[in-house]
């Protein structure tokens, strides 16, 4: 079967993505050229821009797929609090989520980690604000667990942020320990220990009146 | 009076130091080459070498120093918490003395910040051990809490690492927001109230026998 002009486009497309997530592994967005990408898909520098305007528009793309994939883990996240009984159920099976995630999105999530602190303003700017809003989706599901009725919304917003911070430095430790099972295996021990201790603290939290 | 051989070298090499931190502020340390260190200075390229051996070294000359300022900002807690009543006053003085540090060596903190996930991998190594350190160093710290006495270095080392992760992450908080006062106050407030969280669940904390 032939392939159309939308798929073939499409594939280009792919390619251009992919190639940008391995080419920047060990620097940046920021040194990455636009004629250095297309020499990796093998197109000539000008079929670029009929699939992105630019560098950082490509680095934008990313952000979202990461994203998607990130909100992804997160529904599971959610699904299994509606299932499982105690919150240390819950904290387990977060974290085993955390981690399968991070196995199987590794490019993406390293292409975070490092964009976040060192990508173009732009990109910098759009994965804080897709942290931020998974920060107010747990919130929101935060406000839901027994205990919480008398918090107030800035106390919730504060220990979200606290749990997504120890989620993220836990993922970027994961990326950095790829092939050391036995130390992945301690991190993800590590992740859950201090979920508890967080949620420990919660539970025992009164807000200022 | 004239300057001597030495404090001539000194001059230069501190002058290399502040042109590195200057030029890699927008992108990182990989991108930066040894030829534009060495124009913004104002010597010839192979002047460099008399005092770094390659952008690599500068890189982890400037890692030692930006930790010999975190570890004075520890030992400035440290000294707080020997002074300090209760718990609450050794979160405040804490929190208060990372924003002014902070402030003073916001260069050195974004260089970290930057690095630590995108820069040279031996640069992002030294980094990550000195942050290992820092969490050791206050995992001993904790030890000395009354409550504590029952846990196990594990538990301590779990705890540190969750503080040092949440403030690190206030520093880098802080250092986006730099000329927003309104935001900065509101960020410190956050970690006030991340600390006393943690510290909370921590009291009510038991390790596993």
């Amino acid at each position: 079967m032939t392939e159309t002009r939308v798929e073939r486009k499409e594939r280009t497309r792919r390619a251009i993505l992919d190639a940008a997530l391995h080419l920047c592994e060990d620097s940046s967005l920021v040194a990455l050229s636009l004629r250095q990408v297309a020499k990796e898909v093998g197109i000539v520098p000008t079929a670029f821009y009929r699939h992105f305007e630019s560098i950082e528009a490509l680095g934008l793309a990313l952000v979202d797929e990461s994203f998607v994939s990130l909100r992804a883990m997160l529904r599971d996240v959610r699904r299994g609090e509606g299932a499982a009984g105690g919150f240390a159920d819950i904290v387990d099976s977060s974290v085993s989520i955390l981690v399968e995630h991070v196995h199987q999105q590794r490019q993406h999530f390293r292409f975070i980690a490092r964009e976040r602190a060192a990508g173009p303003p732009s990109v910098r700017e759009a994965i804080r604000h897709e942290i931020e809003l998974c920060e107010r989706e747990l919130a929101t599901d935060l406000a839901r667990l027994p205990g919480t009725e008398e918090w107030s919304s800035d106390d919730l917003r504060v220990l979200s942020n606290l749990i997504v911070t120890a989620m993220v430095a836990t993922a970027e430790a994961i990326l950095i320990n790829a092939r050391r099972p036995d130390v992945e295996k301690q991190l993800a021990e590590n992740a859950r220990t201090q979920l508890r201790m967080v949620l420990i603290g919660a539970l025992q939290w009164r807000s200022k009146p």
